[in-house]
């Protein structure tokens, strides 16, 4: 057998800590599938809390320079989370020759194309599994196992505290912010939750998602967000009665207009599977020419699972190393120079169905005002939810899904309906996807 | 950029057609993928009826012999099934040094390991992904995406006419044979159903499988079978009702006795994802010790899905053509000089839960006494069902969910009850399963 290949971590945080763990706990087998021992032989962190592995054999530095230079070093895992500092080291572990592996969404989405270039010219690889839906090896499903095809479109449920925040609301009936304090309280969201409610860190990972399925660059920038923070529980409950469960979906969709990349809540047929990933759990569809409907599920987030997806790279790079630079996969799925310049369409010019909620005075004729003011814009109605209103209340919610239309059409219909004598306060409203092949 | 690899193709049937047709169809893609073309050359086939793809730069021949020692061809795709000449041709391509891309699951489960190690030696590829779950990249997941894992247990539903069957079941309440009609006149079934409703194709998937998921060589001959035919609709409802579905799934487990492959029709919670996989649709439900839970979910069978996986595989033979064969990703997932001697473990020391369904005589103290065969055989009792008598008649079935007993325990409580007096006919049994991380 040959030499055990050596890995210097950078980071030894949850993420770090897992993926340490993972190589120690299953070397053997892992030695097995690789052909070679994979070892961790030096390891950057400020402190160490609890380790849950043998630190016996591993130097330990507090310095990523001591690592990213290391003649002996063959691979670096950069752990350390952040764009600023991750980049640079990166881009030196480059320079200096490394292989990289990193869990780093944030990194990879904004700063990929620059550090796939510098790996291209090093013959270096850089590989990114576990940045998009922690455990599930989706990234190679998309650039490998659908090779084949051409990409129709992709959704997913790619931000865990989001689908937990969701599930739990719908099972408890629970007001978003309690849920929210739920999910700090259990670890799952951080203390400052904007990433994952705000959308930011699902548009990470749909910004990648988005480029190895459609041979584009990365263009993070370009990806449409909206959270799910104005969600109640009655869109909940009326999402139900209407046949659909609330999901926080990144979608990416290729049509001859150009490219969608957006990440907002969606009414999904509750029938469907995606409706029915709950928890904190991930999964992401993809429509292929060839391959029709396929869904990867998993957990996308842990140091377990994240650690799965970063030690399956290290076997990957491990597997490759002989390969000549132009024969291994391409980072983006693509080779770097067959790229497209595909135009990414601006969220007003894409179409969708949508669910609209207005609170609306208790009067006659206003929900005639308001299917005028619909009719005007060339939308049509598919279902219309109205409840009495409650003894003695003089308003009541008006409910409405629509047929797909494009979301200037949708914006404009908005204000006219806001600005009715009838209806008070905002419309809210979400957008539907049937997510059929 | 390279010159195109040249592809000849044996057998231009539903999968052969398919392949050439995505070949052809997305060219341009797939070679913005690969960093090279991807050209059929040549096809072997008896007759065309209705090419929906391009034949002009095809060279067709008859002879199988004329494409296996082509000098100028790099890959052979093997796609004319059985397990005789199929085996003969695809070790002949081997021996003169072709890479073999096949759909073929009885060839690989059944001769896999002479075939893989006539391909080392010759330092070839041999690539089989879509010989499992069709178009659903699993192969690919299992053997390097979660490469980090030691693999607990996976458990399938790998055959698509059966799922069709126990689905059409269910919704419409229709018979087996009256479904299995349908499935026939769709075009799911083959006039001769047996190797789909007895288990034998999915018993090959799982042999596969479990090989790749546990590092042992291919034992199709060790994997217990049990078909779908004596499933009947008050089958289907009971199950229902105490909150399950059945699936007829291809299980392999690893415990501290050994390995255990087993198909047979299996209760599956209701509310899981597994259960909710409908139709011809197939899914692959994979635990880790990392990553947990995992489902891989697309279509199982069909030209075009299965074409996606076949030439997913010619794409990743070009994408490692440089590399050194003993760094290529190893046939069964693990290096084959690490493949494990584990004990396979024969069906009757296997542990599950039951579902049984037994017609009984109305009369008093029947069920105390088939209760009694159970405590006497250790097994204890999860849920019953006992309805009343339809109006005027004498018999009434009894339905119980039992707690885990092993398969030896069970076959003897088995004996006694039909034994009893109140009991008539035969006992069903089906084994329930969890599924639980």
């Amino acid at each position: 057998m040959l030499d055990p290949v050596k890995v210097g971590v950078l980071g030894l945080g949850t993420v770090g800590g897992g993926t340490v763990g993972v190589l120690q706990g299953n070397a053997e087998e892992i030695a097995r599938r690789a052909g070679r021992g994979i070892t961790v032989t030096h390891a950057c962190a400020r402190e160490i809390k609890q380790a849950n592995f043998n630190l016996d054999a591993i130097t330990l530095t507090q310095d990523l320079t001591d690592i990213i230079t290391n003649p002996d070093i063959d691979i670096v895992v950069e752990l350390i989370g952040g764009t600023t500092l991750a980049k640079d080291v990166t881009l030196q572990a480059i320079e200096n020759g490394k292989h990289v592996v990193t869990a780093n969404k944030a990194l990879i989405a904004k700063h990929g194309n620059e550090i796939f270039q510098a790996a291209q010219e090093k013959g270096v690889m850089v590989a990114f599994e576990a940045a998009v839906a922690g455990g599930i090896p989706v990234i190679k499903a998309v650039r490998e196992g659908l090779s084949a095809n051409k990409i129709n479109w992709l959704a997913g449920i790619i931000n865990g505290t989001g689908n937990f925040i969701l599930t739990e609301m719908r099972d408890n009936g629970s007001a978003f912010a309690d849920v929210l304090k739920e999910a700090q309280d259990l670890g799952y969201a951080e203390a400052d939750p904007t990433f994952d409610i705000e959308g930011v860190d699902a548009a990470h990972k749909l910004a990648i998602l988005a480029s190895i399925a459609f041979g584009i660059p990365l263009q993070f920038d370009k990806v449409y967000m909206e959270g799910i923070t104005k969600i109640t529980i009655d869109d909940v409950t009326y999402a139900e009665e209407l046949g659909y469960r609330i999901k926080h979906l990144g979608i990416a969709k290729r049509s001859d207009k150009g490219v969608e990349m957006r990440v907002h809540p969606t009414l999904v047929p509750a029938e469907q599977l995606l409706a029915n990933v709950n928890g904190v759990m991930n999964a992401v569809m993809v429509n292929g020419d060839a391959i029709g409907d396929t869904l990867f599920y998993g957990a996308g987030a842990g140091a377990q699972p994240t650690a799965s997806a970063v030690v399956a790279d290290i076997v990957d790079v491990v597997r490759t190393l002989t390969a000549d630079p132009e024969n291994r996969v391409p980072h983006l799925a693509f080779q770097p120079n067959a790229l497209a310049d595909t135009n990414i369409l601006p969220i007003e010019e894409v179409e969708t169905a949508y669910y609209l909620r207005m609170d609306a005075t208790d009067k006659v004729g206003v929900l005639a005002e308001v299917t005028r003011v619909l009719s005007e814009n060339a939308i049509s109605i598919e279902a219309i939810i109205q409840k009495e209103p409650a003894a003695g209340a003089s308003h009541l919610p008006i409910v409405l899904l629509t047929h797909k239309v494009s979301e200037a059409s949708m914006n404009a219909a908005i204000v006219a309906i806001e600005n009715l004598d009838g209806i008070n306060g905002n419309v809210m409203r979400m957008r539907v996807e049937s997510l059929a092949g």
